[in-house]
């Protein structure tokens, strides 16, 4: 199948380098409307919808490929391979953090940065790890995703999406979960929550700029912290911002955040 | 014959990337002494000595081999390959920035990024291209310098040094020039100074920091602005200072330039 359709690809702008953005969990590339523009000018932009999710092709939907994140992350390092011109740089939004991470390690070499926004490499306590959550929290909010996927929607969306004084976000947030085809957003919440990713990133020294909210539900700051001292090459921004969804709720911080990482690739005049 | 030998290697520093330090025609890497310490606490910093120059292994020197620079990037590429841990930057001065251009032909993705202190393509205007001097300017310079290279160098050195408030540099980079092996440095002159290394940057998309001092005797402005638009992902930080060595007389603009362009691979916390 063609991999446009599949992936519902859209490229817009122009630059050196290529940025893919790449959409979290119950989301679509709609979500980075409020950031992507701002580098349209200076830089080939790719977005896409991850299969399952958004104007993806369902049928391309396979229960045993997308068990596991890396049957997301072969997609994406097709989307890479196919799409990419110049240096490509991941920005990825929760999951899709980790899925970027996890495509690094299938095409080496071939992604020149990444960008995670609100990242977590795991969701569970472990030991001395502090991911936010107990085992027995995510059970619970996976049975209640289960028994009624649009009641925790329209529930959790809104506090996932924080933005108190953005209340159209959460609203936005919600509608996303909802589109979204509920045995599919069952699955893919398993495998986003039960996650452990820490090992996938041991060495991995591809620049990396964590997009850490204050104040993030999700992905707290100790997560954000954890990540910047795993990852050698890592710039951890703290973004004052409230939810999971800096992108969208903080998008000027973001991407004046983002604009001081890109300055390599992006082909700039500085006096 | 051991590379740590030929190229009287230095590692020093630590830190998640590399920087591999390259000097110009007449220098070795004592010259890098105002700069690389800079580094040192964030960077894995290698300096190293082309051959025929400082304490390299004069005995490596062939003149068939060093007839063209690409011999010296063969040498270069060798050097990142096996000095280089996580992702490795170039920091080429001059002639070295070109070398450090064709090493990253040979070794395609091993170089993350450059950093080219006062680099020039050509340095023979051709058409619309401006590089500073005419062939009978080249020529000239050649055969003076062949006639007689001590009396050249004491004249030139200071020149090409500028930096009229700092005479101690001047002195400097004289001693250095008539360091150098005479008859290895007028085959390297001209080597370098009849290169046209334009149709080797095209399509080059590494990332590349350009430090272009604002009055530059043996790299203009027009030639920062010409590698500027040749460059797709390049940065032009023009260098308020007066000679060829801005690493020595202006090592504060320089570094602070690298600083804001080395953020992705530094690994810091931004608040």
């Amino acid at each position: 199948m063609e991999l446009a359709q599949r992936n519902n690809v859209t490229v817009i702008g122009d630059g050196p380098a290529t940025l893919v953005f790449s959409h979290g969990f119950g989301c679509d590339q709609t979500m980075w409307h409020y950031l992507y523009r701002h580098f349209t000018d200076r830089f080939r932009v790719v977005l896409y919808d991850l299969v399952g999710a958004g104007r993806s092709d369902l049928s391309a939907y396979c229960r045993e490929k997308y068990s596991a994140l890396s049957g997301y992350a072969h997609d994406l390092a097709e989307i890479i391979t196919q799409y990419g011109v110049g240096p490509v740089i991941v920005v990825g939004h929760s999951v899709s953090a980790m899925i970027g991470a996890l495509a690094d390690r299938l095409v080496p070499g071939q992604i020149a940065a990444h960008v995670m926004v609100g990242p977590s490499p795991c969701y569970i306590d472990n030991g001395d790890y502090v991911g936010g959550f107990t085992l027995e929290d995510i059970h619970s909010l996976l049975d209640t995703l289960d028994s009624n996927y649009l009641g925790w929607s329209s529930t959790m969306a809104p506090v996932i999406m924080g933005a108190p004084g953005q209340p159209a976000l959460g609203e936005a947030l919600t509608n996303s979960f909802c589109r979204t085809e509920p045995d599919i957003a069952k699955q893919f919440a398993r495998v986003t929550f039960l996650s452990d990713n820490r090992q996938d990133l041991v060495g991995l020294t591809t620049p990396t700029l964590i997009l850490q909210s204050t104040d993030d539900l999700i992905a707290p700051v100790a997560v954000g912290e954890y990540l910047h001292a795993l990852l050698p090459a890592s710039t951890l921004c703290l973004v004052p911002n409230v939810g999971h969804c800096p992108h969208m709720s903080a998008p000027s911080a973001c991407s004046e955040a983002m604009d001081r990482f890109l300055l390599p690739w992006a082909g700039e005049h500085v006096d």
